[in-house]
């Protein structure tokens, strides 16, 4: 592996032997793997979990790392080209990236969507130019329409709590103030269709996810069903339909039986890049704020993932957090050995997992 | 010792163990004792000292630290119970902090007092609810109403200087243009109190201590005199009248025999949270600040602490400051060995000082 | 070394050592070298290069470092002298700069010129007023007007690319929508001149560099030439006239040649601190946006040089700095190397480059 960027990217089989990889760190820990290695990290928006547990993991495998802040303690990056740069942004990031790539063995970048244009966003135009400009191990940590280590961290997250690979997840849409990215509910639908998952995208009327983004979440689960993209494909048998994707606005149809309901707030795609047609939009589906109410065609024993941060009693109700469904913290959790799973097999010279 | 987040919660013979753990560190370095471990850092509010030291005393013990830091780099943490979270706050502490847990091996925390409610800061409302989320060892930076980092500091540093364990410490407020928390005068008193000195409140009327701080300390002071609390109670016959805590605002009074003036500005309690009125009465009390002219009744080997930062001339005037009275370097200093001694209890598998 | 505050304080013979010892360092990695040691960084201005690699420099020698940013997680520190601190500055340097250098081996302080009054910029009053209260190694990470760290770096760039010691250096000025500092012109042209290089500084009418910051590099130039100065006077033949400085605002005589161009943003000095007058001055030379046409009197292998950042289409067109004449990247590459080098030197037990 040279970089992890997309799961896409990657076979199945790939995939798999990062997730042995990070169960194996878990269990036995390597303090020396990445002696005198250092990650450089490049925050252009905020962050809790992925600045905390890139730093840890990191420290965790032996190695070192740097954060970058655009905007507090380092000033604003321009990324479009040809710009005249008479404003307030003192850098381009055609110096910018390939300096601090320079300073370092891996370079991980978070950089959301710009949220104006769809095609853009969709086509990751502003991480792709970045990722050209680095010619160092690079690893995406959320950009406009991905958020990989989200999604290695919640398969292995569902592996640990023994969901079936063929079992029933539903992405399920919130609301939230602000018309938030599109990155995790598409790691997330391909993570799980690529795991062999049958996959609801349950949602308000407005807030179906693109047509490019279902249709590369159905390759990947159609190689999974079939076991193309290397060895690997699914075989057990946890569940009927492995591989299908579907959409809904209805609940029930949904919930029934569902082994783990994902919840996440996202924009609206027809409105994409217009705040008032969105705002109204969204202000209409306020009431997508689940409870245990949401889960009463679901099995007992279905979970609650979010990929944090969550609005609590907008997004997600405080009794249905704290309750038994939620993993909202394991996910989190897991966040650490999937990242260090990932570096190990980008950095450490002994042994590469995916290659 | 599973967590440090108030001396009161050890017995002297603990703090007297972390000391000399502290001097040991000093004289003789274990530049390994903590390879491996990764303490995390949350400052909820601005730091120097605290966030420098930090950082530098896992890097003298071998391990290593991340620092978040909400408004700079990560968003806000919402602290309330029951919030309905559609404002600007993108995150909850219930899930925040026990994510940051996950990813270290010891979190230290700086929440400031709200300044709002006495009761609330005085009860430790808020940390005490972060430190519930927490099961790992915890650390306070600084709390509502407690800074025993600095606490520990201090007491090294009147162990370094040879004050007495029966020596005369005045307390002494002094003006800021802001109302400033409880949190160093309280931590100040205790430990003066805990480490058997005789305890002189100098303030202006209307900035008397609230009666629980007071409560609080002169029960540590009779614990230090009579050795409960473990061994270890004051032997040494460094002054009359040990464990004694009043209060006056006669300047000529307090400063008669005090081996140490301990300077720090505080809000007055009886207004609290009423910013006007207590603006009011500092402003009555702008005077106090203090300069050599306050001294005169002190004996010249007298010293003047205080935790820093310090606002100078309206606090403490530059000569009073920069003259041989001045132990404030000293005093910060020893944040590095005393928190060094405070995280090898807490994370060396190898031996607990106060177990 | 005890301190590494302007190339002028070194002879050229301790120059030339501390950049074998980089060019040592890339080639054989010491990654122990510095293990156990603590570099402090306080940054009073934002950076990127500076920030990033003197993090990596140390973590690449075995070393850790802790970052200090006031306004971003610290507050801001006053440096005025008997000031009464009322306003928002909640600390002054005579605690802050002591305490933190307290806490490390070595500190680097970044702290960039008032703009105001002339003379105290050259006469760096705030660095050297804060250089008098660290008992510690101290690095300059660009001051008032001085930048050493990078005209270390921009010598081993020049060495690196094979350009001759009397080879001839213009030292171009460039438009920015803002008035910028003298540091990287001042330090550019002392680097150039030690070296030994024949200068030209190309500028606007009006934009002439301050006598003071001529003699001194004058002076440096003599020394170099004569050998003066230590053992190491330049010796080889690289081009006539060694040592030579003088201005002009004829592009076509500037150019004809040149070994390399650097090019950099800088403030009127007949008009510092009148920012009216300057902005008028400097809109007046927009036009002084370098592309390829400038170099048209310049031999093709000429080489263009910038500290970055830089303002695309704004001081140097896109064209220019992705073409072939471009080593802006290199330059930056080698902060780290040249910063390793010097924190060895101060630090490292073993040996040091310059005693």
């Amino acid at each position: 592996m040279r970089r992890f960027i997309d799961l896409a990217e990657l076979s199945r089989v790939q995939v798999l032997a990062l997730l042995a990889l990070a169960a194996r760190l878990e269990q036995r820990p390597e303090p020396q793997a990445l002696a005198g290695k250092i990650l450089g990290l490049l925050f252009m928006n905020p962050s809790l979990r992925t600045l905390a547990s890139c730093q840890a993991a990191m420290a965790r495998l032996g190695g070192s790392s740097f954060v970058i802040t655009p905007g507090a303690g380092t000033w604003q990056l321009e990324t479009r080209e040809g710009a005249v740069m008479d404003g307030s942004v003192a850098e381009h990031i055609r110096e910018g990236l390939p300096v601090l790539a320079s300073y370092c063995d891996a370079l991980g970048i978070r950089s959301f969507a710009d949220g104006k244009d769809l095609a853009a966003d969709l086509g990751e135009h502003k991480f792709n130019a970045m990722a050209r400009l680095i010619d160092k191990p690079l690893i995406n940590l959320e950009s406009a329409a991905n958020h990989p280590c989200q999604a290695l961290a919640d398969w292995k997250t569902l592996d640990d709590l023994g969901i079936p690979q063929r079992g029933k997840l539903v992405l399920c849409w919130a609301y939230h103030p602000r018309p938030l990215p599109l990155a995790v509910p598409a790691a997330t639908l391909h993570m799980a269709a690529m795991r062999g998952m049958n996959v609801t995208i349950l949602r308000p009327e407005g807030f179906a996810l693109p047509a490019a983004i279902l249709e590369k979440a159905r390759r990947a689960a159609a190689d999974a069903a079939t076991g193309v993209g290397g060895a690997g494909g699914v075989r057990d048998a946890g569940g009927a339909g492995a591989g299908a994707i579907h959409e809904t606005s209805d609940v029930r149809e949904a919930m029934s039986g569902a082994h783990v309901v994902y919840v996440k707030e996202w924009a609206g795609t027809a409105r994409y890049g217009d705040e008032a047609a969105d705002a109204a939009a969204r202000r209409a589906a306020r009431h997508w704020c689940l409870n245990e109410d949401w889960f009463a065609a679901a099995p007992p024993a279905c979970r609650l993932m979010h990929c944090l941060p969550v609005r609590r009693n907008v997004a997600i109700a405080d009794a249905l957090l704290d309750g038994p469904r939620s993993v909202v913290l394991r996910q989190a959790y897991n966040r650490l050995p999937a990242q260090m799973a990932v570096l190990h097999d980008l950095l450490s010279p002994a042994e590469t997992a995916t290659r």
